[in-house]
């Protein structure tokens, strides 16, 4: 029988190599669903309403006959909030403005410096004019995740936020409507697919351009995605999710091992990993794993995630797994240990630092505030959660004053002169004294 | 004859048709030059050094018989800098210190704050370890470029930043040395093409991998930053230079004419394009065109680009060419007006805004202090310019209190089992008072 999940030892002479297979993932795009979003991005471009109503009749098997009947009208969010029991009603909510009041923290203002010959430099921050959400239909239909994109548009003051979701065989999901409504989303069609990105990306006469597009999707709609990007701005396309946890071995062994499923439940090629320098307890979470597994409804999912992906590692102090930390670049980072801050001051590469014994991930997946969207597949080494700053852009501000001009111009002709650039040179000049 | 330059009027019931054809830019990537690009990557990734130094001893015919001879010594930006002339040293000193006086006020510290019943959240933002900078060789090699891409890094707390360029039959642009020097950068390698963004990208025994590649180059070098994207971050990939002009018709025409030149003498694609409600203005404008062009060392490139992407536009008013503004989101604004700043507050999308008469765009490019990295092809729509911030990332904190834990952990486990992850919810549950 196969291990459960692998062990291993950062002492060892493979170490090394054997984390690099761990962390091994096949990111390659499939051409042939490459090639079908091409074609349906481009169909909708030309085709507009048309095709797009084509494809989600479809693939989506609605019987809708124009994309006005595929808009979902403000009346039925609100009503499907209404209709949450109140627990269920209670938690969007309390989510919501806890995710609300973390991101009022990332707004960034305007600002601007006024130098002694007059000149004023500064940055003007402006909020993007119209966003597209995408929210996956069927399974995959997460309510948590319409906050998390949403909240952050509406945070950075973005007026108009459209959702797109499919809606296969016309059944719409009662609680990404009432999470919408919760979020201050503007507009939601249920389309979706390529067709949905291509008709955010472009318009439709019925259908408004968008300026972004965010929101998880499948194969077709992250193909889609990459296509799009630069007629308009895209997300992060988001590999398998992850957590590292570092533990000294004072969480109880079961805390750790559930934290460990709540990642591997996902999907089955989610990853996650324990580091701690006390192997007998690498034991005691290994039987806490045998034990809870054949509890859990998605017990299949977690099995095969944990065997392929997963790995308890024996390393020789906190320090050392910081460092491993660092090179893993993790999107989710829980340090279940003493003086989690300390730690957690080493870490200069992850999406989300969980501090502490009392921050399981799914905390952070749902209500502390913070988003969930985060850099996987060890691009934390180079991007952040998503935040409001993804929904703000900033316009510098260059405002020469006469005598500015007269200092500025010297230096920027000499050297437009030096790259041999005569009407740079020229402009700067003219602005010269006589 | 052709006409030296479009002219359109707002208010002829064609205009918003003519308008979109004349910012209709092709930007459709050529097949072969991405499977060449891909083809030098996959290579770079399997053979390291040994394919990196062929492609280099091919492309750039330099003798170097291994990697570590094209490494450029630090002694020799150091000698490129001492052998400059003073008045172009001085230059080049007094715009590294404008850029970096500047910059220094985007960059972003960790923050956090503590809730009622001790539960911690907050942002801890960290520059990366190592960035790649691209320099393009031969005449396109620009040392406000080098100052442009490597301060923000250097400002943002990069450790290190490795410069590329290549040096076509071994030589060696002095002035890209010497302003190398000047903005700090770390390392430099006379490597160029596809081949060094794979290098960069995925490391060889010789060069080291970076986070994240920076700065322009041709159609290959674009091609492989698009498809190592993900491996590493990289910057926008940027389109032809525009400028859009604002004016009331009360700047000297020359003036105007030359910024129309600065623009258009990048590059044949190159936009410039001038909004005025005084058509006698834009008679004047067109006038000085036709008198100045002649004298200009590149009036071919900018004949053509004027002839073929510019335009003087009349509008009905200042509040009219702000809204076509706001529509071309473009790369440079002048708002060249009394009272510009009034102007400026009404412009939503515009990668750097340049107000009053004497702010003159090559001062921006060069020495104002704000970034020349700008982005182009209305992408002002959603993105900004580069800065401190494409440096930094973030990483979310979140220490949840042992309270904390007691009052979301409820909210969690029911919007987990909500979302039907029966994990999320257990490991939520863990943490609760029995």
């Amino acid at each position: 029988m196969a291990a459960l999940i692998q062990r291993l030892d950062a002492r060892d002479a493979g170490f090394r190599d054997a984390l690099t297979r761990l962390l091994a993932f096949d990111a390659s795009q499939d051409e042939s669903i490459d090639r079908a979003a091409a074609g349906i991005l481009a169909d909708v471009r030309q085709r507009g309403d048309a095709a797009l109503l084509e494809y989600t009749q479809r693939y989506d098997r609605v019987q809708a006959t124009s994309i006005d009947a595929l808009e979902i009208p403000r009346a039925d969010w609100e009503a499907a909030l209404a209709a949450l029991p109140a627990h269920q009603r209670n938690a969007l909510e309390a989510a919501a403005d806890r995710v609300r009041s973390y991101h009022v923290h990332q707004r960034a203002e305007s600002w601007s410096y006024t130098e002694a010959d007059g000149t004023v430099l500064g940055q003007q921050i402006t909020p993007l004019d119209r966003v597209g959400l995408y929210v996956p239909g069927g399974k995959a239909a997460y309510p948590s995740s319409v906050l998390m994109n949403a909240i952050p548009a509406k945070v950075a003051g973005v007026p108009e936020v459209i959702m797109v979701t499919p809606t296969p065989d016309g059944v719409r999901n009662p609680i990404v409507l009432a999470a919408a409504a919760i979020a201050g989303v503007d507009r939601a069609f249920a389309v979706g697919g390529a067709q949905a990105v291509g008709a955010l990306a472009y318009g439709t006469a019925t259908l408004p351009a968008v300026d972004k597009i965010v929101g998880p999707g499948n194969a077709y709609v992250a193909a889609a995605k990459r296509r799009v990007f630069g007629t308009v701005g895209i997300d992060m396309i988001a590999g398998p999710s992850e957590i590292l946890i570092i533990c000294d071995g004072k969480t109880p062994a079961d805390w750790i091992a559930m934290d460990l499923f709540s990642q591997a439940e996902h999907d089955e090629l989610a990853q996650a990993i324990l580091l701690c320098p006390d192997a007998a307890y690498l034991d005691e979470v290994e039987a806490a794993i045998a034990r809870l597994l054949p509890t859990m409804p998605r017990a299949d999912i977690i099995r095969k995630s944990l065997a392929d992906r997963g790995a308890l590692i024996l390393v020789a102090s906190i320090d050392e797994a910081c460092e491993i930390a660092n090179h893993i670049a993790p999107e989710h980072l829980e340090i279940s240990t003493e003086d989690a801050v300390t730690v957690a001051a080493r870490i200069r590469h992850a999406g989300a630092i969980f501090l502490g014994r009392y921050s399981s991930e799914s905390l952070g997946d749902y209500c502390a505030g913070p988003n969930h969207v985060l850099p996987t597949s060890r691009t934390a080494r180079f991007s952040s959660p998503l935040g409001v700053y993804d929904f703000q852009k900033r316009s510098s501000l260059i405002q020469v004053s006469h005598a500015g001009a007269q200092t500025l111009g010297r230096i920027a002709a000499d050297l437009a002169h030096g790259e041999g650039l005569q009407a740079h040179a020229a402009s700067a000049e003219y602005r010269l004294d006589k």
